[in-house]
Formats: structure tokens, sequence, C-alpha cells
């Protein structure tokens, strides 16, 4: 079994860097809440444990979506893209999906006059990231 | 003016090798099409001609959508992420956004027992890449 997944695991064309984009999106919705990125450990931990987990280049480690601010993503369905160089999650988003408190990433929209944001924080990144004690 | 667009462009955050992942998105339906990447031409080009213009990883080049295959997308709304290394195209996708003939390039969903094609083709790649020439 174990060996099935990761054979499965393999159909997935990670880069030279071991990784590939991967989009969040709001199961209901269709929302597109954040651009993230998965390794191999990643994506099997987001499958085993039912919740997205990313690959943290700044960090340079595994992260739980939502492991300070309690902002998980219940994985609803993991796709492959054609390539198979690109995933798409298919998630429930608990409050947002944001560290500026909004609930998606892509809050700036190009306009004549500069890039605009679009809609105010639902939460402050301050009390987002107090509730579970950092 | 020309000068305000490549200050504003300069908000985006390319990577190394001059590129940043875009989403495709449906902009009325909320379908994610596809994932590509674009360097700083791509988006000028994209935002001068108000259509989805990519680079081709694969053919080191500018490669307008639809270009061979007539399937364009026109660009409704560009969006950028909070970390300014992402992008989010609302698009129009004229017919099918994926070379097999499907509407979205990501068609593969994880099951217990693999991967998972949903869907079948609305055109077949024959059809698709032969309506203007090549």
């Amino acid at each position: 079994m174990r060996e099935d997944i990761e054979q499965r695991l393999s159909e997935i064309r990670f880069g030279p860097d071991g990784l590939v984009p991967a989009i969040a999106q709001q199961h209901d919705t269709g929302e597109v809440l954040m651009l993230a990125w998965m390794n191999r450990e990643a994506v099997r931990t987001s499958l085993a444990e039912g919740r997205a987990c990313y690959w943290s280049r700044s960090r340079a480690r595994l992260w739980r979506k939502g492991e300070t601010s309690g902002q998980v993503q219940i994985l609803r369905e993991l796709r492959l893209d054609c390539d198979g160089d690109a995933l798409l999650l298919l998630v429930d988003q608990e409050g947002v999906a944001c560290h500026t408190g909004r609930r998606s990433c892509f809050f700036r929209a190009w306009r004549e006059d500069g890039w605009q944001t679009l809609g105010a924080p639902q939460i402050s990144p301050e009390e987002l990231y107090s509730k579970s004690g950092g």
C-alpha cells in the first residue's frame, strides 16, 4: 500500500529544487486562496493528515498551514495537472488564508493607476498570530 | 506613463530565473484552468494586448496562449499576491485551456486507487492544433 502511494507520487514532476507550485482553492466557492510550494514529503503529509502541508521556502521546512495561526486548510481533493508539474488543492479554509488577515493572498489588482488593494483584513495579523501562542 | 508601468511591474518579485507562477482562472465560474509561468515581458505583453501571454519554459520563448490552438484567454484582471511572487489572471477562456482538449489542465484527482481522470476532452488535440494551421 505504502509502495503504491509512492508510485503514484512519482507521477508528480517535482522541479530541480524538489518542489512544485500548489494552488489552494476553496472547494465550494472557487476562490483562489494562495499559491505555495510542496515537496514530496509535503504531499505525503497532506494526504496522510487530510490538511494542507506545504514546504516553506523562506523557513526551509515543512509548514502545516495554520500551525501558528490556527487557520488550517482541510484537504478535500488533490488534483494534478496534465504535465504533472503543478498541484491544485481543493480545501476548506478555516478563517483566512493570508497572513495579512485577508481571506485570499491575491488581494492586489492591477488598475490604470497602480495596484489596488481589494478588501480589508477580516482579522488583524496580531490577533491572527497570538491565537495559538505563536 | 511607460515609466509608471515599469515601476508597478517592479512590485512583482520574479524568481532567480526571471519567472513567477501564474494561475489562470475563469473569471465568472471560478474554475482554475492552468498554471503557467510569466517573466516581465510576458506580464507587459499580457497587459498591453489584453490577453494572456506566458513564458514557455520548454520552448524558452514568449507564448501567447492560443497562438496555435486559437484557444485564447482574454485578460479580465491581473492580481498579485501578498508576497508579490505569484500572479492570478482572471480570464475569459475561449474554448479549452488544456492541450489534451479539456477545459482545465487539472483533470487528475487523487483517489485511494490512484490518479483518476475527470472528464473527457471536449475536442481532440488533433482538431485543436489543426485549426489555425499549426
